[in-house]
């Protein structure tokens, strides 16, 4: 340091104010709609906004099948909280197990048909937790993970620091070919999901585990966006596609169709009692309230016996993507329940959800980067079997005068 | 690859389990105890074990005020949910910022002082995210970590992949003499902890923030074990030294004395909303239950008001420790509500433990690596308001007992 020259620290705040500037003048910067979802009148729900409340129709909720509303959910999570209390007390090691733990892990193997199963307090800390201990404790382990990863799995590979190679989406002969420049005995796992939330497709299972099974690769699959909706009895796209038995991992979430939060694992026993043990972001925290245990634990127990609401999920789903793109609306090509609005523009994404809202106290988040690159910002709609046709209709003559209003590009109507 | 080897796939399961028995003949595998906490009659609670259940005292508890019990914390948290459902169905931009979140970050900004607030799923994912974020960010940044921070702690510092400097615990002179060597106008974060729970020691905190601005650096302040517990309105050490005025950002979590789950930051405007704006274990998950953030508001502002609760506390602690240490049992030198019990081998910590159960019916969880050094297993006690004379009378007699059964060291009368 020049003994001549006076240094200032750094200033942070200016550096911060820069920073979220700089997001601003991008159309980048997020505001969160403040929310107050209503019991019994879901989807509608209180936006409390510029000092007043006003009511709203959500069409963006990850409560995929409105099971957070559920009778039976709630009145478990208000039991356990008057049997066992409000926290858990403790982590899982040191007083934080509690029975409800215990029968909600026993649940999700069941459900999975695994040997058994691990709670987390998210999906997102199960995935980094699962993926950085695999690559950091299996010697010589290579990661194998599709470029469209969520970003909970990319950071679990990157911190893991093992070897990765990133394979082009759901493209299985790129994998063959990265994974055939390692010998067959070399330890790898192959990283996935099965319906990615963002443009709604779907992986194909059954192709990626052969092609893992010949290269002597353990599959991590995520089924975050299908647990509780796919499937006969609702464990996901790896039951629908009869393959589960041959992923060694599941991953779900109890945050979006089971409808409370945290995040889990399902596999044999062995594996999940090495993540149990080596897992920092297992050990290492609070583990979840006994009424989130109970809450997921009934959810769960519900969605096995229920597919009528998987069907109704669907044809809802099914129903808003054609009616839209009757309109010429520029549904992307999902083939799941989730309904892709492309905009293109984080500006203009941000102007519809602001029309919509404003205009018709519809609720549409704009997704804008990092969720989804530049250039491909959308209105992601996720129609529940609580959407009936009055609001279909409503939504779909409100977009159409949206995309007029604002002049964003339609699709020609024949095109599909 | 030489073609006359016949290669097989690593075997996953074999090194799984190999890896577990390993930790088993080191006495480190883990034994979670299921337990169900009852409403009411805390300390109490009924453990499930080997088909059978029956009723313990819990003395090992993180619960430490027993805030999870309290009729207002849960009947807030079922308030919320008759009224807004079981979870939030959103990461906190796409539909999961409930009026519960956005009133609790504000109690919770008001507690400390501070501009603004931020809440996370857990205290390990605010410490994990606000660290990666600030070390991936700001430009040139050194982080600067005392040797005895939390996993959650230190795998932020690491995974930020920023220069990182490791201080020797609680030492403000070499703490010093490492940021020396960095020129004053260079970004640096100093990161510690208030109370070191495994220990119960307080850190010098007026001293090392004073070193922290002479260097120019930020300052980071896990108080995941002081809310709640220190100061008269109870937000922890820094409230009590005078110094929260001082400290940048302010970490704690609301899985401990408040009761419930999850964690959050504190600090000003500009650096919460710039962790909110680019902080991936903040942005890519699914938000706290509204139930959640509405029992955790009650909790702290419950808190804020009953001083006494901390009074009686800290007395439950000291006489705990003066008990003990009256019976040449050898409490270590904690200056906190944590009263740890040195054993100093993790077989024999087990055994202790196991004996406290059988016998007793006294359930302390041992203390093993990777949550303490090596040689200094222990058995971690912490008492709370809800641990009554008769209740200490019997813990006092069950430890001695178990120390001589065993043969565990004590120490001479005199001592401390
Ligand atoms: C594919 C995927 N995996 C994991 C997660 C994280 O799950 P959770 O919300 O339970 O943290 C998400 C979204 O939140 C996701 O979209
Ligand atoms: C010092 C410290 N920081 C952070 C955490 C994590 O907080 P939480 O349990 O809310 O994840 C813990 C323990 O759990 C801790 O002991």
């Amino acid at each position: 340091m020049p003994p001549d020259k006076v240094t200032l620290p750094m200033d942070y705040e200016a550096y911060f104010a820069e920073r979220l500037d700089a997001l601003k003048s991008e159309g980048n910067y997020r505001i969160f709609a403040d929310l107050e979802r209503k019991v019994g009148a879901f989807p509608r729900a209180a936006n409390h906004r510029d000092g007043g409340v006003r009511d709203i129709t959500i069409w963006c909720s990850n409560d995929y099948l409105g099971m957070g509303m559920h009778d039976t959910v709630r009145g478990a999570m208000c039991e356990a909280i008057n049997r066992s209390g409000a926290g858990a007390g403790g982590t899982r090691n040191i007083s934080g197990t509690t029975h409800y733990h215990v029968l909600l892990e026993q649940e999700l193997a069941a459900w999975h048909r695994k040997e058994a199963a691990l709670t987390f307090t998210s999906g997102y800390v199960a995935n980094l937790t699962t993926l950085m201990t695999l690559g950091a404790q299996i010697p010589d382990v290579v990661l194998f993970s599709d470029e469209l990863n969520h970003n909970s799995m990319i950071e679990g590979v990157r911190h893991s620091r093992a070897p990765k190679k990133i394979w082009k989406h759901n493209d299985v002969a790129h994998l063959d070919k990265l994974m055939s420049e390692y010998p067959k005995d070399q330890p790898k796992v192959v990283v996935f999901e099965s319906v990615y939330s963002m443009d709604g497709d779907i992986a194909p299972l059954d192709e990626i585990i052969s092609c893992a099974e010949e290269h002597g690769a353990m599959t991590f699959l995520d089924e975050v966006h299908a647990v509780g909706m796919y499937g006969q009895r609702g464990s996901g796209v790896a039951e629908r596609d009869g393959v589960a038995d041959r992923v060694d991992i599941i991953q779900g979430t109890m945050g979006k169709a089971i409808g409370v939060v945290g995040g889990y694992i399902a596999g044999s026993a062995r594996m999940i009692d090495f993540i149990r043990s080596f897992g920092a972001g297992f050990i290492f925290t609070t583990s979840l309230p006994p009424a989130v245990a109970a809450g997921a634990l009934e959810s769960v127990r519900y969605l096995k016996d229920h597919n009528e609401l998987r069907e109704r999920h669907q044809e809802r789903a099914a129903t808003a993507k054609h009616r839209l793109r009757e309109r010429g609306i520029p549904v992307m090509p999902s083939v799941s329940h989730i309904v892709p609005v492309l905009v293109g523009d984080p500006t203009l994404c941000k102007q519809a959800s602001d029309l919509l809202l404003d205009r018709y106290s519809i609720y549409v988040q704009p997704i804008n980067y990092p969720t989804v690159p530049k250039g491909t910002e959308r209105l992601r709609i996720t129609p529940t079997p609580l959407h009936d046709d009055d609001a279909m209709d409503y939504l779909v003559d409100a977009l159409c005068d949206v995309w007029q209003t604002l002049g964003i590009q339609k699709v020609p109507e024949a095109a599909e």
